[in-house]
């Protein structure tokens, strides 16, 4: 078998651990900013391509990151392969069942929320197609409809990221925005499919249009009747007869292949085909969370980050960025979008700020978005421009959603202990024999963060102390205070491997002891850190880990792993 | 970037989805006969590869999986990636700390079971190099060195699972064992990339031999001293500050990828440094058991039954079979390992039988072997005949290792109740409201296939019924009975929705009842199978999972997934 040779396998290795590697880098910096990986992972491969690395040191890259030959076939048939794997686990994430469940309100919603932009885009492209980027086509169709599908389609795991951070995924206005978005999702994919086909037949495929189309919704309505129905019988017998969860795993993945095959065959792109069979796998009763979890991980921790740094790879961000045609097109995707679903909210009988919370959920487009521009570019549909001006209007409406929604709806994310806590508050081992002195230590431990003198927090904390024992039991002390002069909350953690009497409920000796400050004005804060906690070492095999931990870094290590 | 066309791209999808769905459906049947999957997964590539399918469709083949061309760069560079993951994977499985404790027998034991085979490979290979189908090359030490390496490899994952399945792993002989085949595994590693430094030098590599050597060695104790360390530090902080298990996944493979850069770039092959940056991380003690083994999953139900089948793609394993050679491969390879390692074990205080079964425990030698003979292969030391009589030896090695420890420890498999129930022997719903009728339609059941009348089976497990009930609590009741007309254990299960009272201790009626019949001569298979099958439903939350299936394949898949 023709293999690369031994400096190409070389390159190879270095080109995939570059981007993997710095990807993930990126993508957790952006999640640690609350914002969606796809942001970073894409980040990465700009620093990486031609918009940077390019221009700093046009020949590493060259060398790292060839355009032409081997190297370049190897990589881009990774990024084909990932970017179906990264659509299998969107397709997996629709849960048809449930969102047909969720009634006229969810329906109305997508309905709207496709037609609107739908015909905003499309009315924009068609009088101007050339200052919107588009590229002349035999079919002068192709562009307004292309256009007007990539303004319509939402982004589901964005959204389900934002609900969820702000605890609304369970809520009525959560399971309808979810609903509303999985209805969205399919019907956006299945226009876009068919498009493709236009356009796939147009340059020149095998099969005439009318057949490719016929096919594209041929095979949609059998995997998603006929086809769901199989995989629903068949799973139950692959998680007993196979090695578990490797089995389903390659079952899922295979599937996913051959329906990827088929559908690149008949003139619409692979990452259909794997979408599909997501939606019919994952709309199982059989499909538990943990394999779901599963196939997940493995996807988004490796394959996606690879795909969308891969796209840096391919175009200068810098110059191809058009500020006009940006800003046209995030107008035209905000206003349709968010006046569409923010309508049809309202006509269903929403509240005002809900309906537009609705609309501005909605309009997250992420990473669904950057796929179809990338399409659109690699089938010649849009120029370079217009690409990044999709990849900004994506990026721009997820960054945006969060924010737009917590204020209209006046939610704050939960407070976590965690973030009031850093390398500086964590004090281990706690040298105080007594209550007395530990209070003391780690008042001196946040003195320096605070800005306030040790005897101002020591003496507010062991006047709480003194009215009763802050000892839960379990291991765990809790003493606190409300002081006026500060603007944040702050906690530390003192780690006692022989224990300190905290007076405990059960008479055991505390091992974690947190001082917990937090500003006199935010009444809720206190309690919500004190509750976090709770909740947090309600677990027995949590505490014993956290107490045999003796740095800060080993501390978080133990409670992301438990 | 320079992409594959469309209907290239249909291949790659179609060439992957087979491949894969066949190596693990092969390697599935071939751990259902308690054999390594690997030999499934290797039968899978040879049904697809010139041997079968080429013979059968040669043009079907050449289309799926072509020899030249973009398609067959893409398919041989993932397999390159897929071995290099491997080799991570066996790596993290080797346990530098645990092994070196282990103490004289052990490395008795990995030294004798070295230099044993190493002296009669190099003396055959060096006698007659042309009638084992070494490759005449400039240096004449290349074949006997490889010859004399590959016998003396043993390979870890299959010797842990043949001890693990013997209920043998955490006994003396067992960690002795591991322990031996660690010690082993790294010697073989490092000898074998020395090999491939003076191989790829020779073949015009840009640098010379002694550099090659020098660097690998020196690479080597860098990365098992400084780089283990660094990894022990940096590992808490990934823990801490990634996503998990997405983050701790990424870093892994980014250091493996780096480090397969390297050792291709030296001259080794990229494996070698996957399988050092393994063994750095796996070492660590902040490597969870959960990381390891999503790492695990991650990597050999994916990528491993993608390189192995890969492997009968490249070979005709029937035109190339030549009996002599193989046999001649399997003797010596034999004799050297069990001999080395049986008398390590009689010189260092064992006793005979057990000194016996440690050697034929290191003889297995399983997928790595292969990996050495391909590369070879590759490389131009062996030819095809070699490479196929080595693949024979590998798996004829891993096939006895069990069988022969069972019989020489007279050790058994210990008796699982799910090896003797079937989908004719599950009853559901179970129609009867009491003890008499319940046992009498389970006797029902069990007829056909122990071939005794009903009455008989439900006479015997009645008389022993009416001396003590049989219910355990818990919703489980056990009737059973020994008859002297049976030659294996037979199981039914009825699961009965409303329960059936079993005079359990707790009062609660029985919802899955098993009656078990076992041979009158057998003495421990009866009490065997009780106990698995209470061991097994000790759990709550199983009961009430195993209690709602309704077919055997959703009862197997509750246990499964549990």
């Amino acid at each position: 078998m023709q293999s690369l040779t031994h400096s190409q396998i070389t390159v190879m290795f270095l080109a995939v651990g570059t981007l993997l590697l710095l990807a993930r880098a990126f993508g957790e910096v952006a999640r640690r900013f609350g914002q969606p990986a796809v942001l970073g992972e894409m980040l990465a491969g700009i620093l990486l391509g031609p918009t940077v690395l390019g221009q700093l040191a046009p020949d590493l890259m060259a060398a790292l990151f060839p355009r032409e030959g081997p190297n370049a076939l190897v990589l881009s048939s990774f990024a084909t392969l990932s970017v179906a794997l990264f659509l299998l686990v969107a397709g997996l994430e629709v849960d048809l069942s449930t969102a047909t469940r969720q009634g006229r309100t969810a329906i109305t919603v997508s309905a709207l929320g496709i037609a609107v932009p739908f015909a905003l885009g499309f009315g924009a492209a068609s009088l101007a197609p050339a200052s919107l980027g588009g590229v002349v086509h035999d079919n002068p169709w192709i562009f307004p409809l292309f256009f007007a599908t990539a303004l319509s389609i939402s982004a589901l795991p964005v959204i389900a990221k934002t609900l969820m951070d702000l605890d609304l995924y369970r809520t009525d206005l959560g399971m309808v925005v979810i609903a509303a978005a999985v209805l969205n999702d399919l019907a956006g994919w299945i226009i876009f499919a068919v498009i493709l086909g236009l356009i796939g037949t147009a340059g020149g495929h095998a099969l005439p249009v009318s057949m490719t189309i016929a096919l594209t919704l041929g095979f949609t309505a059998f995997v998603l009747t006929a086809g769901r129905a199989a995989v629903h019988r068949a799973l139950p017998w692959v998680l007993a007869h196979t090695s578990w969860p490797g089995g389903i795993l390659a079952f899922a993945l295979a599937l996913a292949l051959f329906s990827a095959a088929f559908t690149e065959w008949i003139g619409v792109h692979a990452i259909f085909g794997a979408f599909l069979v997501g939606v019919a796998i994952g709309d199982s009763s059989h499909m538990r969370e943990q394999t779901r979890a599963t196939i997940n991980h493995f996807v988004s921790s490796i394959f996606a980050p690879l795909f969308f740094a891969t796209i840096g790879l391919r175009v200068d961000f810098v110059a191809n960025f058009d500020p006009g045609l940006v800003l046209l097109v995030l107008v035209i995707a905000c206003a349709g979008k968010i006046a569409g679903c923010g309508l049809a909210g309202l006509w269903s009988g929403m509240e005002r700020r809900e309906a537009w919370a609705v609309g501005f959920a909605m309009n997250a487009r992420g990473a669904m978005e950057i796929i179809l521009g990338l399409l659109a570019l690699q089938y010649g549909v849009i120029d370079q421009r217009m690409f990044v001006a999709l990849v900004v209007m994506a990026l721009a409406t997820s960054l945006m959603s969060g924010p737009a929604i917590q204020r209209l709806l006046q939610r704050e994310r939960p407070r976590r202990f965690t973030d009031h806590l850093s390398g500086k508050t964590f004090v281990c081992p706690l040298r105080a024999q007594d209550r007395r002195g530990a209070i003391t230590e780690l008042a001196e431990a946040l003195a320096p963060s605070t800005g306030l003198a040790p005897g101002v927090i020591d003496a507010a904390a062991w006047a709480r102390e003194e009215i009763m024992s802050t000892g839960t039991g379990g291991g765990l002390a809790l003493p606190h205070a409300r002081l006026p002069s500060i603007r944040a909350p702050a906690v530390a953690l003192g780690v006692s491997p022989e224990g300190v009497d905290f007076n405990s409920p059960d008479g055991e000796p505390a091992h974690l002891i947190f001082l917990i400050l937090t500003p006199a004005e935010d009444g809720g804060a206190q309690l919500e850190i004190l509750k976090d906690i709770a909740k947090t070492f309600r677990d027995t095999g949590l505490r014993e880990k956290a107490t045999r931990a003796r740095t800060h870094t080993e501390f978080l290590a133990a409670l992301k792993t438990h």
